[in-house]
C-alpha cells in the first residue's frame, strides 16, 4: 500500500489513470470548489461561447494528475512540492482523459524526483502538458 | 457578469476569494477527482504521518486560485491558458484560505494576461504561490 | 424529454436505473449532506461495528428511487409528494444496486400516481422497500 | 461520541441541525446520486415551471433528518429502520432548513424509538414532514 522510495524508483518509470469526465464529475466539482462558471454548468449559456458547449474545469483534469502522483507514482505518503500545467485543449463532457506521469529526473539527496505530467483524451489529444515535482515517501 | 476585457484590466489589479476548506469539501473533492489517499481521509492514518491529521488536497486550494481566475479576474468567458504552483505550507481542516491574483503584466497583441496567484491561510501563512496566464474575453 | 401525463401511464408500469455504490459517491453524500457518521467514511472504526465494513448511507439508495421517479416515470416535470422507506439490509462499497418504480394506482382526478419503490442488491436481495406518490406534469 | 441507548431517550426529547441549502449542495447532490433533473440545476428551464426558479431535491432535505438521527438523537451506532415523509413545499436555493426530529414512541422489548421528523424553512413553514423508525446503539 505503502508508495515508492527514490531507491526503488527508475528514470523513465510511469504511472496512469483513465477516468470518463460525466456531467455528474463537474457538477459536483463545481459545487465542491465553488467555481459555478456558466461555461462548466449551463448548457444555455456555453452554446453562446466558442466551444458551443460546456466543458470541465481545467482544475478537474490536473487533479487527475495529482491522484496519480499521490496513489501510484511515487505514491501513498508522498508530498506534493510543485506542479506547472499549460491547458492545450478543452474537455468536453463523456471524454475519457488519461493522466500519465513519468520520471525525468531524481535528486536522492534532496530526495525528490521530477515527472513529466499530461493528460491525453480519447482521440490521444494532449489537452493538459506540465512537470510535477514531488518528495517521495522516506525508508 | 460578463468578464473584464483587456483594455479594463490594470497592471496591479487584484481579486480574491476566501473560503473555509471543510472536512465535507475536503470529502467531496475526494470522491470527485477520486483522489482517496488516506492522508486526506483517514484520521486514524494521518496520525501517523509528518503532519499528525488529515490535510486537504493541495489541488482543492489550487481550484480556489482557477475560481477567482473564472469569476472575477479577468472573469467569466476569459480561458486558462497556464498555471504553476509551489506548495509551501499544508492546508488542515477548518483552515480559512484567501486565494488572491494580481496582474503583472500585460500582452494587448497577444490577448494575455500573467497573474501572480497565492493562497494564504488565516494566521497569513503563504501555503501557495504561483503564477498563471489568462485570455480575457474579447471585445 | 417532457415526462409523461397521466393518462399516458398504465398500472404496472416500471422504470429503473442502476448504479454501483463506490466509496466515492459516499465521500460526496457525506460531504454535501453533513452526514459523516464514520459507519459510513470511517473504515477503522466501521469494523467494530455488526455490519464489520462500512455502509452506504441509507438515503444515498433512496436518492437513487427520487432519481427514477424524476428523469423516467413519471419523468421530468413530476411532482413528487411522498415517500415512504423500509431499510431492510444494509449497502456496502461495490454494491450494485437497482432502483425499481412500479405504478399500483391512479388517482385522475387528483393527477397522483402511487408507485411501489425498491432497491434490490446485485444478488437480488431486497435493500429498501416502500411506495411513493408523485404528480405527473400536466397537459 | 457513542449516541444514546434506549435507556437515556425520553418521550418528547428534540435534536436538529440547520444548513443553508447552497447551490454548490444542489450541484454536488446532483452529482452524487445522477438525479439531474432541470428542475434542480438549469435556471432557464426552472423558470418555465410553476416555481419559476430552481428547486432543491426533496432528498437532499430528508438527508438532513437522516444526519441528525445518525449524528444526535438516538446518534452514532444507531440503525435507521423506516423513514415516511411528505414534501408539503419547495425548499430554494439560500433557503435555510432546519431538520428536528422528536421522540414520540420507545419500544424498550425491540430497542426502537419512533420520532416525528420535520424540515421548516427560515420563515417557520413546514417544508417535509413525516416519522422515522430508529433502534439506538446496545449497552
Amino acid at each position: 500500500m505503502k508508495g515508492f522510495v527514490i531507491s526503488e524508483i527508475e528514470i523513465g518509470q510511469k504511472a496512469s489513470i483513465t477516468q470518463e469526465i460525466t456531467e455528474g464529475n463537474i457538477l459536483i466539482f463545481a459545487g465542491a470548489t465553488g467555481d459555478l462558471n456558466p461555461v462548466h454548468i449551463n448548457e444555455d449559456f456555453a452554446e453562446k461561447t466558442k466551444f458551443k458547449t460546456r466543458i470541465a474545469h481545467g482544475m478537474l483534469s490536473v487533479s487527475l494528475i495529482a491522484a496519480v502522483l499521490g496513489r501510484k507514482l511515487p505514491g501513498e505518503g508522498s508530498v506534493y512540492v510543485s506542479q506547472d500545467v499549460k491547458f492545450k485543449a478543452p474537455v468536453f463532457i463523456g471524454d475519457i482523459i488519461t493522466a500519465e506521469v513519468k520520471v525525468i529526473a531524481k535528486d536522492i539527496e534532496r530526495n525528490r524526483i521530477t515527472l513529466n505530467t499530461t493528460c491525453m483524451n480519447q482521440s490521444g489529444q494532449i489537452v493538459i502538458e506540465g512537470q510535477a515535482v514531488s518528495m517521495p515517501i522516506k525508508q
